[in-house]
């Protein structure tokens, strides 16, 4: 199908939407959980096709585990948007309402954004989980996904759509490109007549790309160069704990903690407990001059040691003068993730949460905890770490646009 | 000076600005008002440069008429400083705040965006207003006005920059881009490492050219096409009243009414009545070809009409056959900027505050009330037709993004 034919009938999915009832909305995914365990065995096989397509032009391990289904991991996708059924719908919700001196009443609702453009890589999973979430927020939705996946996306797209039939909603509520050409993305991100919102989910590469080239709005998501500052007046026990646990949990995501700043008054106390705490966790030290001494089989580091987000078992390490400096320091290299002090004092816990500008400062906690669901959102459809519409962990609201309605009795200007 | 060093001193400016406190912005903004009546001899000697330039390049009246200033209307941009002044800062509001089951307390707090770029057109107050609402909302701005009210600007900048200098506050928080040129305003707008988001103000050319050339998240100003339905069931003396403000009580500017939508059932009664009213307002008509022979003197629309924003005494009629009818009309041809449902139908206006997709929806109340001013904002940058961050009118709110900060004992994940 032509993309702007696919967008148009997009939008008119979503004018559906706008006024669809939350029960409505709970039905139809129940019917796509119940369409996704149901047609298991076609979604396997067309997973299959990609698995072996993917082997023969030689994609590595780590990338065909992403790419692989199994009738568990379905069962998972069915769980996934039977969650995103018992979340409260955010639609209705009046914001604020008053009345003005001439008497109209104005009321901010909050309503869909219509419709939402998601980019994505090899993931057949983020097929349900972005379908779910932007149904459940009333919006309709095209998805484009890498070209590995796209038999996959496609039994899981057409399982989804069949939910969404039997639950008497449009099906073009959930549509996906099959083209995944870069020339069609290309045109998907200046779709501006059709699309109110792009969010890419994937590397810096892809969200670079549409960021770059989108003229429909975007939300950035997802790249995290994020520290954690050791104060003069942490509790280094708790510090050992926090430090390995934003690194080492899970290295690869992007809440996970890529340097570590140290006040200079603690680094001969802290840097060689610390070290020691990483190395256990099979953490390999790259360090400033200052901190090298103090840490045992690290290796100096570079300057473009600070501006890289591992996603791996390496951690910068640098020996700073101040708060102050440590806040300087995240302000030249971070990403505004996610950012961390540990301390025991009040006023650096003051000034650190106020100074740096990140979506989520933590105080004494790992920085592991920036995720919609450890946020309490129950799902995320991603992280953004813009400043505009939503920063953090974005949920269902953050999946929502507002309306004024404005009641009145014939007044005037 | 270089744009990217301009950038840099707008986010180190950002930094000191973060943190400022309310009364430090409000005696910057009272500094800056003083600041400007003392500057008005040096203001309006620049201003009157500017005009003999434009006359020479044969600039018409009206828009000379903008570019004016007099001292008079340097009192009124003062007085407007000191209305933002007077406003409520909404930085460090608490937007939500809850603790976790792991004892993690998170706080969702309102922040500054950072940098604000503003790019305009041809009127020198929008200078001092931008200025005043981004210093209140502790963001620094870079200013990129026209080239004919260049030295307006940079006379009006340098006075407020005095004013930021005698508060105590970096004076590089309001800068000023003295090229004008369309290539360095192509550059500003890929700022991505220093400007968090453009704010264009000004006509449809200029918007276009900033939605499509941006990589800096956009805040989409200003388009109407508004429309005013009369519903069968509307009190047709309101009806005339609403649709004559709506239309001709300043038909330039956004939130004006472009076309009249009526339903069959009154069409026969409501349409003499309104064109008669429109017609002593000074409007004249362009008619579908069933309203036409109840619109005295009007001429028959074509397609092209109910794409048109007039910003002019002219405005489109067509009959529609129902409710949804008008609906599916103003989906087509709307920019989701203020619609308005006239009727005495609970159902209808219902029906109508649901369906359609606009930043503001009126029952029974003039769009032209869709205004910063009118909503109880007390002043707005811009109206935002996009849905992302913000849609209507945008105040000091509008102007913010928001932290996570999440404080904890040591929890790890």
């Amino acid at each position: 199908m032509i993309l702007t034919q696919l967008g148009e009938r997009a939008k008119e999915a979503a004018a559906v939407l706008r006024t669809a009832s939350t029960a409505q909305k709970n039905a139809a995914l129940e019917a796509i959980a119940a369409s996704l365990i149901e047609d298991t065995s076609a979604i396997l096989e067309a997973n299959a096709e990609d698995i072996a397509a993917a082997r023969e032009h030689g994609m590595r391990d780590s990338l065909i585990d992403r790419l692989t289904l199994t009738a568990a991991r379905i069962e998972g996708m069915a769980a996934g948007v039977r969650e995103v059924a018992a979340l409260a719908d955010p639609v209705g919700e009046i914001l604020s309402g008053y009345r003005r001196p001439n008497g109209l009443r104005i009321q901010k609702t909050r309503v869909p954004l219509g419709v939402v453009g998601i980019i994505y890589e090899a993931r057949p999973n983020v097929t349900s989980d972005a379908a779910a979430l932007c149904l459940k927020s009333g919006n309709a939705v095209i998805l484009r996904g890498g070209k590995e996946a796209l038999r996959s996306n496609t039994a899981v797209a057409s399982s989804i759509r069949k939910g969404l039939c039997r639950a008497g909603l449009p099906e073009n509520a959930v549509a996906l490109l099959e083209q995944t050409d870069r020339e069609t993305a290309a045109r998907m991100m200046k779709l501006n007549a059709y699309i109110d919102v792009l969010i890419p989910r994937g590397g810096a590469g892809l969200i670079r790309s549409v960021v770059e080239n989108a003229t429909v709005p975007v939300i950035q998501t997802g790249v995290g160069n994020c520290h954690v500052y050791v104060d003069a007046a942490a509790d280094l026990t708790m510090a050992a704990s926090v430090v390995v646990n934003a690194k080492a949990s899970r290295p690869s995501v992007c809440n996970a903690a890529e340097t570590l700043l140290v006040h200079r008054d603690v680094a001969d106390k802290a840097l060689p407990l610390l070290a020691k705490a990483l190395k256990e966790a099979g953490v390999s030290l790259r360090c400033c001059e200052r901190s090298l001494p103090f840490c045992e089989g690290a290796i100096p580091a570079t300057e473009e040691d600070f501006a890289t987000e591992y996603g791996d078992y390496i951690m910068a390490v640098k020996t700073v003068d101040s708060l102050d400096d440590a806040v300087a320091h995240i302000a030249r290299y971070g990403t505004g993730h996610s950012e961390c002090i540990l301390t025991d004092s009040f006023e650096a816990a003051e000034a650190f949460t106020a100074k740096v500008d990140a979506a989520a400062v933590y105080v004494n906690a790992s920085t592991r905890f920036t995720d919609g669901g450890e946020f309490g959102m129950g799902a995320e459809i991603g992280i953004s770490t813009q400043k505009l519409h939503a920063r953090g962990p974005m949920g269902l609201t953050e999946l929502t646009s507002v309306k004024y309605i404005v009641y009145g009795n014939g007044q005037i200007r």
